[in-house]
């Protein structure tokens, strides 16, 4: 068990509590992320349906996994065993055959079919086809959206949560150092990749690391203007910049970080446009604190970017904490304008700039913790264009 | 352009013969790995709503995609810039507002609000916003599940993707070996995975290697009976079994392998329960050919664990190819008993035995290709449990 078994009860009542207010009385929980959160399940398992499943009144979560994977839920949850629901292989690819199939005869068992059930409709992995189950298998149950509630449940990080994040930090700048050591003209970049992973596993002699919930980024040349490119085995060259976008990771939870790298002679164009984002990343965190909202560190932010007549459509940031592929975004509060989520100590959140010119780009990111007081920032690492 | 367009123009060919013996008239395939074969793209941005978009008289599939990535699809796909269809930035994280909202529009501007509707209900990442986005916005639409019509038309490979394939199967081999070699007792396990990825990643100096659609899973201990479990930074015990599931990438193709090795003095029950799947793995490869059956291979498959008396619920087996997080199954055939799809020369699937027996557990696996008159492995590697 990671956290203190109180801490899971909290996280639980937290849950509840919203969703007394909601008026939803069965949640089911599809998101990995939650399903991590309130059980302490980990592994992957979650390309093929499973979920948290949150009663108003229970005193425990059920988690509801494919039998192959119960040994996993009985070592990684803190629940009861008697609360790990399986459900038979027989389910596993044989449509129309679907696990969420067994989910309604649970839920029929348990007298639950009449309740208000909430679902997280856009969760990733939460297929149409798992929701027509639901819907055409419980009839009887008032059905609607339970939007991000537990997303947002998990918002404002324990300290225990902020520990593991202050090692995913140090593990993030390791691997970004390796990055900047190993990226050079000629050199493959599945090779440099090769090597920031086997930093980022490594960790500390302390702590180490585990697999990122998105692969390491690397757009590179004319790919700069497009954030998500993965590396292949082309070489880097001279003359062009790099973007490198990664996490360490501890415990699953995440500390992201992007930085830009540039071989090869100095241009004007890509320097300005680094040092302008960088101006408008301090603006953004120098208006960072508790009472402040999302919408007003975003405003501080295209505030320079507008006295440098720069264009950016895209958010410019996102809270994080626990990540499973394919995202490590909590999906709740945006740096954008008009989010008006309130900042509160321990809200963490990725503020990154991706700024595309056409067919090219630039990018550097921080990831920052909310004080009691203003932020502070989680990884030590220059955001100035590294030029080599 | 990985592929010639030709065999691009096949692709579509092939599923748009389908789609009319379906009735379908227009096709969202939201399926990450049906988007690359259908139009190239590739780029780690599944985490938001995108998709490819058939038209069955279309010369080309359309490739839907955030603004963020347009230029990555320009890059990757062999598409007409016109066929690269961008929705903005404001859909990103701002519920109830959508992607879909955009798709939306784009299908009823086209005037295809009245066509017959393929939707791939239980891909990945089809949520079941996407769903009711659809539903709602596209009310004169004749909507249906095209289930896996396109992983269908993956099922057969190419020689080029088999090409692919065997690449990946020398990463995969190099990957295995990097494991045997590192894991000793009071290694920690997250040291292990990162030469394992390391070696993963530079491949060959011919070709070098991608992410994996699925982290290295690394159960061991207790953790052998869970199959989905991965590393942390305990070390390795002596005396303790670990299973290594990991597969090489090249050009996003896979060709996973899975072994287990005991550390320290060889424990007679799990040399015999890995010598009896691997006398099953070697019956199934003798039943692998062209007019044989999934179910055919599972018979022999089966029949030696029933000699043994052993028991095994899930199936041993699906095929592969293309992989993006979180599965390297092309969710179409499966090895298992009742599965009537006939064999044919290159299809490819994972033989893979997960043997569960309580408290721990045995596995081993090839990657097999059917040729015109049996069968080949992509890797070769001993199944023996690897005792040190």
């Amino acid at each position: 068990m990671l956290f203190a078994k109180e801490e899971y009860k909290q996280r639980l009542k937290k849950v509840q509590a919203v969703m007394q207010e909601k008026g939803i009385e069965l949640l089911i929980s599809h998101d990995t992320n939650n399903m991590n959160y309130l059980t302490g399940y980990d592994a992957w398992s979650f390309y093929y349906a499973q979920c948290a499943i949150v009663h108003v009144n229970a005193e425990e979560p059920l988690c509801f996994v494919r039998a192959q994977d119960a040994g996993g839920a009985y070592i990684k949850s803190y629940l009861k065993n008697e609360n790990v629901i399986v459900y038979d292989e027989k389910y596993i690819h044989t449509w129309p055959k679907h696990p969420y199939d067994y989910l309604v005869e649970i839920i029929k068992e348990r007298k639950w079919d009449k309740l208000s059930i909430g679902l997280e409709m856009d969760a990733h992995y939460f297929t149409a086809f798992c929701y027509e189950k639901i819907k055409q298998g419980l009839p009887n149950a008032k059905i609607k959206d339970s939007e991000r509630l537990v997303n947002w449940a998990r918002l404002v990080k324990s300290d225990a949560e902020i520990g593991f994040m202050k090692s995913a930090a140090i593990i993030s700048q390791k691997g970004m150092k390796t990055a900047m050591e190993v990226i050079n003209p000629g050199v493959r970049q599945c090779d440099a990749v090769g090597e920031i992973q086997k930093t980022l596993f490594y960790g500390t002699s302390e702590f180490g690391g585990e697999y990122s919930s998105i692969a390491t980024l690397l757009p590179t040349g004319k790919g700069t203007s497009a954030s998500h490119l993965t590396a292949t085995d082309d070489e880097f060259v001279k003359g062009e910049a790099t973007i490198i976008e990664l996490s360490g990771v501890y415990k699953r939870y995440h500390s992201p970080m992007a930085r830009t790298i540039l071989l090869g002679k100095a241009e004007q164009k890509k320097i300005e446009a680094m040092k302008a984002t960088n101006e408008a990343i301090d603006a953004g965190i120098a208006a960072t604190k508790p009472g402040n909202t999302a919408d007003d560190v975003a405003q501080s932010f295209w505030a320079v970017l507008d006295k440098y007549n720069i264009k950016k459509e895209s958010r410019t940031g996102y809270s994080i904490g626990i990540g499973y592929p394919p995202d490590w975004g909590e999906h709740t509060l945006n740096i954008s304008k008009g989010d008006k989520t309130i900042l509160q100590p321990n809200v963490c959140f990725h503020m990154i700039a991706v700024m595309q010119f056409g067919d090219w780009g630039v990018e550097a990111s921080e990831s920052i913790r909310v004080t009691e007081k203003g932020s502070e920032l989680f990884c030590n690492f220059s955001r100035e264009l590294h030029i080599k």
